[in-house]
């Protein structure tokens, strides 16, 4: 039997990760396995103190570099205090958002290259997804989704252009990672984007 | 004649970098250059909020990635705040401590290995010392030059071979950049020191 895996899921704003990450780790623990659910950049004491540094009202004047490393700072921790020893004790890990969001907002999306990925391969220090859910969303369609349920937050609130770039990067992504990407229509209703998520879960567990 | 110059000051701890950071910046301003003087992890109020992230004792669960990550993260707002603007208007700046640093204390001192200069190369996005001054002193040597004058911190308290590994990087280092490296013999009294690299400063301002 598999176990000591990591699956994450990764999306543009709007693609109801947060409720379908909720959902899966629901149907994984209903049918008996060990399931940790988390989220970037993690629920650490470490972590929180450094989203509050990056968050920080009074320093707008933060370079997009350090806000990259910060985050990268922020996954390490999370990397070491919660998602290694889980694996290492067999437990199935599901996590909203990982590498590849850094990858897509900040490299493509802020233009800074690849430096994003060689600066989070360190944080992760050779943890690696095992499967990746991607909930497709075209960028305009799910920033209008998140507008009528709420404000928009800083991130939300740049451009179009920057979302489109951001989609971009994770077509890129996908095409690099075949094997553990799955992509789900995130446009249907969440019941059914749920149960497409269980069936390919069951499935990839028994291959 | 040489403008937008960084100049770095390397070495063990009880070296005495900071004095001599302090002489030569008055040596170079009494002879008319524009000069910031400047340290790191950097004192800007961004690098100052991820120094207390750093140092809160109430998260001794810290991993050494993280650390390093955290570092970097300071770097790179030093750099894009204070050392970057400083170089474009054509200032020169000295700086107590830089990437080598890092390198040599957390790569090969906590033994973090090559991802350390990969982080690092983000941080900084291009800005490379000039001209770096390595303070030279056995690691046993110093450790009891700042015992003798108060005690010691965290870092310092680490054990000697901690500070071999560090000194060893350092050697490292200056085999891999012989051009911008000088050495000079931190064992003698600060005025001899303060004169050695006021005239090697001298002499490569001529080049």
């Amino acid at each position: 039997m598999k176990k000591g895996l990591l699956i994450t899921f990764e999306g543009p704003d709007g693609s109801g990760k947060t409720t379908q990450v909720q959902r899966l780790a629901q149907h994984a623990r209903a049918l008996g396995y060990p399931i940790v659910q988390t989220r970037e950049p993690g629920g650490t004491a470490i972590s929180e103190k450094i989203r509050e540094v990056i968050l920080d009202v009074s320093t707008p004047e933060m370079d997009d570099v350090t806000e990259a490393l910060l985050y990268a700072a922020a996954r390490a921790q999370h990397v070491s205090q919660v998602i290694r020893p889980a694996l290492l004790r067999g437990d199935i890990v599901v996590c909203d958002r990982f590498v590849d969001s850094s990858i897509a907002y900040q490299g493509f999306g802020r233009g800074l290259g690849a430096g994003v990925a060689s600066i989070n391969a360190f944080a992760v220090q050779g943890v690696k997804p095992d499967l990746t859910f991607f909930l497709d969303i075209e960028p305009a369609a799910g920033l209008k989704r998140i507008s009528r349920s709420g404000g928009l937050d800083r991130l939300e609130k740049e451009t179009l252009a920057f979302h489109k770039r951001v989609y971009e990067g994770y077509q890129e992504l996908i095409a690099q990672n075949k094997e553990r990407y799955r992509i789900v229509d995130a446009g249907l209703d969440a019941d059914a984007v749920a149960e497409e998520i269980q069936s390919l879960f069951d499935a990839w567990m028994a291959e």
